[in-house]
């Protein structure tokens, strides 16, 4: 899109997504490695296979929330939430490699980042229904509010 | 991103994709408590296991689908057939829980709405190709087709 | 969305998505066959499932690539990629039900043409940042480049 002012509304969420996949390329080369090697530990292909099946079953979720977010609210802060979750996921991927296998769903893990940017997108949601059928505006109001309290997700 | 006129276009389809996103976690969470006590029930485990499977991999399709459809032609149909493969995805995964497992690909259920929302997309292409080289514009009608079609999804 | 400047700008993709959804149905209908069929052939069916596993792995991180370098760049090339990549995809998934299931994760297939929308994505965002930044813009040059350089995707 020749359009510079599309890519300046998204450019942030690109380079997360971006990032995403250059993730998800480590997690797929860690699984083919130890596949390879697999006969002589095979627990160990397993759950690096459950843990990658976990993170790959939340990445559209999580792909399709953030970009809601970012297009309904504002970028920056759900690019930041993204970015927290995509660090999230790594500390999962490599702590899974580690323990057995739990089975656990892959919701487990960045919930809260998660959550953050589903409270964006209702949020951008109200925000628009209301300067719809009210001709009222917060947009700049929640916008500082959501930049303010996605510092808050850093605290652990 | 600020212009509101970018989310008059898509806030239903960010509200469907809002919904599903909860119904995921749903999904999630039935895994993670069944996960949990299923030393004492294997197959159900499996059985949970192989529903959510079904519903994520279809998942992607579903969204890309969708969010096409709504982008081509209109947001309105595009997002109550969303909303009706949500419906049926639900029945799906609480149905599955209680038989054993069969091992389908998870494009069993809702083929009537990928598909409708699959000739939406293609309607809107053949519109938009028809419009730019023909210089003829039946968006109107498309519309107002697509609304009266998406009614008769409701047929059972 | 009734503008059809936007439908513009992205139909390409949506034709390439469409293409991807209607293979993904293919795929699971193989599945779903071979699945009924199953207590005769065990591992053609486990085969089977293991292809679609990897295929459907790599879809979201597939999809998000193609469209950020669309959206960024230019539609052309990256459709042209998008079409390569499920051309690829394609003979992987036949010529896995033809071996033995080596599990390997699904991105060993198709790294040139991800890696290539990988580029395009970088080079949009560091133009846009560019001429953001310096008033410099390189966008036309870029669009040739990237033209050319999908042609040279074709050598095997």
């Amino acid at each position: 899109m020749a359009s510079s002012s599309v890519i300046e509304n998204i450019y942030l969420l690109v380079i997360v997504t971006l990032i995403s996949v250059l993730q998800n390329a480590f997690f797929a080369q860690k699984v083919e490695k130890i596949g390879k090697t697999h006969d002589s530990h095979p627990s160990a292909f397993e759950r690096v296979c459950c843990a990658n099946r976990n993170c790959m079953d939340a990445y559209s979720t999580f792909l399709a929330v953030m970009w809601c977010a970012g297009l309904c609210l504002s970028q920056a802060p759900a690019a930041f939430a993204g970015l927290l979750y995509l660090f999230v996921r790594h500390t999962y991927f490599v702590g899974y490699m580690g323990e057995g296998c739990q089975s656990t769903a892959g919701f487990l893990f960045g919930k809260r980042f998660i959550g953050f940017l589903f409270l964006m997108c209702v949020l951008g949601i109200l925000n628009h229904l209301l300067a719809f059928y009210l001709s009222t505006d917060y947009t700049d109001y929640l916008e500082t509010i959501t930049r303010a309290a996605s510092v808050l997700l850093l605290i652990p």
